[in-house]
């Protein structure tokens, strides 16, 4: 790639030490987790949001790409600069900038990576709800941007339910601020949770108040294992039906169990066909009688096997098989293509059914595991590497979304629609919600210069596309 | 008024029996709680989808206001057709679609009463979270188009947190499918949460599925009462900071409790100053232990008298504090100011101290209760029925709106804008997020038909208003 025209002017706008423009460098930041890869010609590091919004006026003005990334932990290429043009990253625009533990808030920049959140809201025994399996990793800009989820979220909500107020910057450069400080609030159209799980294709944010829970004292978790996926799925809507949610109510069906079986770290039945794992929470001295009626709700008759265990160190050897599954699954299928669709959580015998069809009709492993209390299931295609297992894994994939669609469901739980997902979503959504989403789109991004081409598929008619001046 | 041109051609799209085009039987018709009045020259009453459709269309073509009403239950003049035009009433089409106990959800049409989904619900030992006092009177459409929300809004979350999917007419007449029938979803924009506190300016609602939820076994109810309402906020942030939150945390003022006394019903200490009303949820036999650490953090040194109830009755006596108060406030202030504002619950305390100060400096009586658990407080300012204390009230409005805002809070908790906020609201929003709502108005609704006047102020310029052709 040649240098791009405005590439002198960005070096007039950004801090040396904030800009990267050799191609070497920029190259890492064309990578998310989905293996896509697109480079960007610069890089911006961002510190604060006036210089955001400078940015994002810098890029109107030269008609440039601007794709915000946070650290790039999302699996369906939202956060590849497809059209090359800038990268934005939040990674140093990453402060706690107030937790406030009588108000159970917390105010952060969008950098700020979820498990140091986490830990500073746990020394006030406080806890942020949203616990995508990347926390580790992923920053809180990010989870807006996805409305990232995570097991929790069957008791306690995605990141839409536990977002108060959000500052951000339209893809006109204008500053905004969504929601409120208060625990309710109807002043208005609910702008905060329309920009949360737009991926970066309406707004860029700056800062955001996140409404904190106080922790429970204890956990407890269960693990029940059955012969038929069917019994798992009674078990659940009989888990469902109590008043009291558990906070994480985990499936993994018969694949899962093999590969399980295979790394012998876990000791299962020899006819276990499929696995729930649940978790519990509440304080310490009640857990017992809260658990009880999961426990009597998941220990059906054909329950080949209940245990449940209050202790820390006995609860991590149930998790056990959880833990050795994601590996596993890399190890045996590096290109595996890992789906998080979701249907009515009545609905989910049935779309195991269809899978175990789809399974059968092509000859191809699928593995399944997820959050099945919400009704959301990692649907894991497995091809062996070869060109032709590929493309029998793609066109599963349509067999896939077509019986999601038909249960009622939705083809993304919580991973987004990214670039993986764009072409597909037409599927589900109506022609009219589909033009009011463009309509939006150019309301809040007249240029169309935030994360093109992603989220939404083409409109008909729409701004001419950014010019990356390649 | 004389006939307005359209009425002929509307004769011909409506049924007779579903049409009103008498001035006399459009009257009532241009009523809502809030006791502004507006008549509408037409009131169609719709049975099915389809004629919504052609009715909104039936108003572009003839650029008449169309201002959607369920059962004018609303306080803020959003049921109000101000630019006269035609009334939909949604009362004929309250049909309970269908209730499906295994997934916990109830699919309805617009026109069903609150209540009447709550006692179906009940026969699954189900509930629909949004408990609005109006509950026996108000319909789902009207609880969409405001969110509504009421006491166990604390726990359990609002009408968006409660909906899964909505079917919808846009403005232009386009239908659409907003939302998902899963639990989870990041397909698209949220346009659901969108629509839903929208007032009906963007949209008429002709079908729901509703998010229902198991019901607790049980219920306590605990009252206590404070000496200084400055104690009973230290409490209710006590009472938040445990994992277990009440399902209800209703405070009263000293003003509410000197009516309260005035009517006799209800023994009170004397030095009483302040209520809290607690609601407790869960399984019977857990009930006791579930509300010991709530009770340990109501009973402060400062409390005056702690009771706690377990049995139907004894609660009943106990919340008979609050049942003797609206019809006192009515009858001793029927022109009230009734405003539902909102602070971050540890501002409470300050928010108080200044209504203190206003009431003192206008002389004016002003009697707060409410929902103090989300920081929501029904702030009634009483002027006398005199022009003078009515001005003087609409100035101390202002007041406690400054107030309100200095300490990080919104307008309105669950009333809505509707006529009564709508000039107010940006004092608390941005001119980018007012301009991106005018923008939204207009992809929605471009010809600016529904419901015109309410909620969003007038932007600087916008498509030409709707001729009512009087």
């Amino acid at each position: 790639m040649s240098e791009p025209g405005w590439l002198a002017a960005l070096r007039d706008l950004v801090d040396p030490e904030d800009l990267l423009d050799d191609p070497a460098d920029c190259w890492t930041y064309g990578y998310d987790n989905s293996r896509q890869h697109s480079a960007p010609q610069a890089v911006v590091f961002a510190r604060e949001a006036s210089q955001i919004q400078d940015l994002i006026r810098f890029c109107r003005a030269h008609r440039t790409a601007l794709t915000t990334r946070g650290l790039g932990t999302n699996t369906t290429g939202a956060a590849v600069p497809l059209q090359h043009g800038i990268v934005l990253s939040t990674e140093r625009m990453n402060r706690l900038l107030d937790i406030d533990p009588r108000e159970q808030t917390a105010r952060v920049e969008p950098g700020l990576i979820n498990q140091h959140l986490q830990d500073a809201a746990g020394e006030h025994q406080l806890f942020w709800a949203p616990d995508p399996s990347s926390a580790p990793f992923c920053t809180i800009g990010g989870n807006l941007a996805c409305n990232a989820a995570g097991p929790r979220a069957l008791k306690y909500g995605t990141t839409r339910d536990n977002t108060l107020q959000v500052q951000a910057i339209t893809g006109a450069g204008e500053p905004l601020s969504a929601g409120t400080l208060t625990r309710k609030g109807v002043v208005g159209f609910d702008l905060m949770r329309l920009l949360i799980g737009s991926e970066g294709t309406l707004a860029v944010f700056t800062e955001a108040t996140l409404l904190l829970r106080p922790r429970p004292q204890a956990l407890a978790t269960a693990r029940a294992v059955y012969a038929d996926p069917q019994h798992a799925m009674a078990a659940i809507e009989a888990i469902l039906a109590q008043p009291n949610l558990p906070c994480a109510l985990e499936f993994m069906d018969a694949a899962c169990l093999d590969l399980i079986r295979d790394d012998g770290q876990v000791d299962l039945p020899e006819n276990a066909q499929a696995l729930l794992l649940i978790d519990i929470d509440g304080d310490a001295d009640q857990l017992p009688q809260i658990s009880a009626p999961i426990a009597q709700a998941a220990s059906t008759e054909q329950c080949l096997d209940f245990q449940i265990a209050f202790g820390e160190e006995e609860r991590e050897t149930l998790w056990q098989a959880r833990r050795t599954l994601s590996p596993a699954l890399r190890r045996i299928a590096p290109e595996k293509i890992n789906e998080d669709v979701v249907v009515p959580v009545t609905r989910l015998a049935e779309l195991l059914q269809e899978l175990d069809r789809i399974r059968t009709r092509h000859a191809i492993p699928i593995v399944c595991f997820g959050h099945a209390g919400s009704g959301n299931i990692h649907v894991n295609l497995m091809p062996d590497g070869s060109e032709e297992q590929r493309q029998i894994a793609y066109g599963c994939l349509d067999e896939v979304f077509d019986a999601v669609l038909r249960l009622g469901g939705t083809l993304s739980g919580e991973h987004g629609v990214g670039m993986a997902k764009r072409e597909h979503i037409a599927r589900e959504l109506d022609p009219t919600s589909l033009k009011m989403m463009h309509a939006i789109k150019r309301d809040f991004d007249p240029d169309g210069i935030l994360n093109p081409g992603k989220n939404l598929p083409d409109p008909d008619k729409f701004a001419d596309p950014p010019n990356a001046e390649m």
